[in-house]
């Protein structure tokens, strides 16, 4: 279960320790020219390194694009990628060869396969989205023809909750401060909190909150193809992720239905709603209003500070974390959710096209 | 887009108010005795009319098996099933033919497709739901041979929530009370609300909480086939659901690892954990330990008082509905969810018999 | 592996003897008005007792449509569809129970699923290809609208081959006899030759040549979605079916590239081949010439005499095959072929819709 | 379309002069160990230059595993490989820019995706099909443990024909000479016919037989993933192949049900069949004989002399062919047939494991 979507669709490779990450996509349409510089822009967006409050490893990320593209132009071939792991520190994983760090992958992986590749994480590194972002990236391009933008913010590091809506928030905003909350002073205050937690070697958790304009209504195959079904499936995908809501959620349950719908209007000709509760989908179908969502990330399993665990034979064991890490994965996350929702929004809107003949 | 699953696949047709809904399971295995009264229980647990807190509606839907089964022993054989509708009341529908009804399916359906079934919402009515009641009961059969229970019940409704955890509640009680909710208490506070917001002619929302005990290690595909995102798949294309979550869920957004990671310890040689903060589900695979999420829904959209609303042409009308409907979908989408949680957790098991030659 | 097709797909079920068969087919185009007496016109020339060179078994077979269709147009919504089995005579197979038939599946399903619904084959017997038929349908209805047809003719039985090139038949005729080939004389002696056989109790196999006209150039997925290699599995998939080959096909092996290349040439400001010698297909997509391929079908196994044979514990024994059966599958086999056919061109049709954004 | 397989399923990228071709293979199981110089041994057998009778391009093709092995194991994970285009000769191509080769992809492809990569067929290049002789010589390895062996070999050159059956013939003599037939004598017919033909300026095509040995029964999903039709698909996939039956095949249309049928005898206490004109597949199933087919090669369409053909303006013009090609692709096909099929059985082989509890 490598690969992701129907018509536009990735299928990706790589752990954390091997030779590169990558993977292929397919339904690209032809004749879109590609800007492989945003592609790169993506990827540092991702990228470890890249400011005082995420993990300081240091990976270049650089994209290699292997197949697909003739003169910068897609040729609606399968585009063949790869981002080589040039900064390996295997030996900073020796010690877990045997251990099974705890709320980490490595116990599932050893069980289910008999195997597992430990340096890292393997498979399981959050290092496999590389190739997400480049699909998601790719994807971006072929939507912006489309007038359709991705957006994704950080809406709440542990207790600090971002609490205005996205229509008050200025969202070309997003990337001017290193948390990527578009609200310099909530931002600050995310950025305190993070900071503290990494001197206590503890990590934290958090919400990144997706907007998608611009989509055309339409969108979502009922009944199993719903649209924010396959947002939510792309997001609950993403390392780290423990729930997924959008429009107005977990808290439309505590809600009226006098509280909830949203009144159909005539606007100039065009029939519109007065509110936008259910977040741009109805019935499994976009309707032309914002799409938004909101993700929950657990905080990262992986401590700064001794933790009691066992060994591949069951014995009781101290972990003494080596490498450097996350304390925090939400700055991270926000270029991942934004590709995944752009991968989702592509797809959906090519298998449209197979509505009428 | 209506087929869900793998390796265990169902593939569903209908409307509220053709002929009949139904449809077609694949990947059954071979050989499992079939009490097809249990079937017809689960439908029974879904179905209008069976207390006073749901729609008054009187639909006796009788599960009809077209193909599969030898002597009530599945053949490995493809199950045609199928249930009439027959408690039809199109004339009912006759006023909503140029209208669209608020925060329902009716706008996007016929901007997407340029016709729609407008009686009783067609397609997207949830009446769609017990094709997947049917498939979700086989599954259960096949899962009860593994020692795998799915339970779900109604943990809140409005603002009455049920905050104790699944493990101090006798899931053996759900179906105890009208509302489907495990604690006397609790339930008969969620039944009064209900009755109340329907005396009022409004709806209201609520959330369902799953468990599934007795789940194996090492159910799920990494690394877009994870179990986690297969179930939130799977509740996020039940009609009227809003979000998903799991293990800790939105919660852990506001926990430091140091709150959230499970504990390995060995207890009698078996490596287990102190904690089940995860959910039962690491890195995409079971652990072995219990699965539980949450499923929020919102208030059924239609309302039993007059509200506005245009009609197919963007004049504004005011929307009269006819006809009997549930002032709160929760204690019918018991079942639903248990039913597709049954599915999601069948094909794993069945596609995790791949992993090894 | 009950489904066929990517967008437009069919997911069939049903035993012989069971209480129905039918599918549910997805992805048919919203709003193409479909008249039902044409595809039980389809089902028609599929049917048993049809002519004196078929099994005399008779079988009204009524198609039922459950959903899909609003006042007889599509809606978009799948199409659930049946087919009752009315003519059952279960005890002609109670001899078959506990013997393998020769060449029959009998012993490749008890081997695989360790249960065989014994009575008429099952899901073995050919009366599987009315779901194939009656998806088939509806596929040529919407190829209609686009200017295109499907053709399928008996050009072989035994040893009597029909050796004139499809372009030299006239099409419309291939009904005009019991055999569907569409050369009188031919024909003739097809009939008579499965008279001759039928007399002595024995079967015998064909050839059935299909024909599609009107295909615009650009169908068809490269690398593995290839026009020509959908529809070969489509074809090889069909009871019986021993062989596929299109375009100068099983010739070619013998030809030289200068005989078998088509040489382009521009007619009338259009660019065009003065052959077509690659049968409308060049690198896996049509090239706007007429696609044309042949189905190679093995003699029927049931024999209507005694045969050698094994009973289910190895036990040698006699087997005397009751019922009715065909002395010859091509007559029949045409609708099916036809079926496949426009079910794989309108699922490229569709597909190819995605090629561009 | 570029992925192939339900369960092992390889998704390949790459063009004929693109940086790379490769792909990436999902269902491998884990726990396996792999010879990756045995990878490299098939290429080789696919590889240009290897011989006077085919293309005289050197190509090292030397394979390049990117992920999923762990110190020369499988882990389950995803196994992404590639293999660099090293002998580009870009300016060979630069006069078929403007101009379509007749009964190449040139025309087809360009009014499919309106651009293509011109340089030596893109995509629709035979080099596409390194990726899919990795796929298979890792399945390879994996049948090996299973002890299921495939075979290909040359069974027709032009109208040179091996007429044994292949039991009697030295399935490992089969790489003694640079045509692949296990006879020598035919052998040296064939390749005096295709130098013959080479001197020539023209192209040959042929025949590959492919046998499957060691398959247990059981494997093959009725009834749209029929064990046959699985093959078929796979070999009608393949550049410049025509045709594809197995068993009796094409001959079959001509025998009788008696001459045709398996009869079953019991021997030490097993049930087989005295003969075995069904291939060893009946009903889309594996009975546990050997599995034979047929694979027809078109001549390749590339002759070394001048052919007339239109410019993509539609002008007549004289193509002069530069480069190097092959008079014969069935020397360099044998490797790419039994890739395909190992590919195809150990992808049933492993779907067949989910078809009990």
């Amino acid at each position: 279960m490598n690969g992701f979507g129907v018509i536009y669709r990735v299928t990706t490779f790589g752990e954390s320790h091997g030779a590169a990450v990558g993977g292929v996509i397919e339904g690209m349409p032809a004749g879109i020219e590609i800007d492989i510089e945003k592609v790169q822009r993506e990827l540092s967006r991702r990228r470890p390194g890249q400011s005082s409050i995420v993990t300081p490893r240091n990976e270049p990320d650089r994209i290699n694009v292997l197949s697909g593209l003739l003169d910068g132009v897609t040729t609606g071939m399968p585009i063949g990628f790869m981002v080589e792991n040039t900064n390996q520190h295997s030996s900073d994983y020796a010690n877990i060869k045997d251990t099974f760090r705890p709320s980490h992958a490595d116990y599932t992986y050893q069980t289910k396969y008999g195997i597992r590749d430990y340096r890292g994480g393997g498979r399981s590194s959050a290092r496999e989205t590389i190739s997400r972002v480049v699909a998601g990236a790719f994807a971006k391009q072929a939507l912006e023809k489309l007038g359709i933008t991705v957006y994704a913010y950080t809406s709440q590091v542990g207790d600090i909750v971002l609490d205005k809506p996205y229509t008050e928030l200025n969202l070309d905003s997003i990337d001017n401060n290193i948390v990527r909350c578009p609200d310099a002073e909530v931002a600050q205050r995310m950025i305190d909190l993070i900071s503290e937690v990494k001197s206590q070697g503890d990590t934290i958790g958090g919400v990144v909150t997706g907007v998608i304009k611009g989509v055309p209504s339409g969108l979502g195959e009922p009944v199993f193809g719903k649209l924010h079904a396959r947002l939510g499936d792309a997001m609950l995908g993403i390392n780290a992720v423990k729930g997924f809501d959008y429009g107005e959620g977990f808290a439309s349950a505590g809600m009226r239905g006098s509280e909830m719908i949203d009144t159909f209007v005539s606007e100039n000709g065009r029939i519109t709603t007065t509110t936008n509760h259910s977040g741009g989908i109805q019935g499994g179908i976009s309707n032309g209003n914002d799409i938004y969502f909101r993700v929950a990330f657990k905080p990262v399993a992986t401590l700064l500070r001794d933790v009691d665990t066992v060994d591949t034979n069951g014995n009781s064991t101290v972990l003494r974390a080596k490498g450097r890490h996350d304390p925090c994965v939400l700055p991270r996350a926000v270029p991942i959710v934004e590709a995944m929702a752009a991968m989702v929004i592509l797809d959906n809107y090519l298998f449209n096209k197979t509505t009428h003949l």
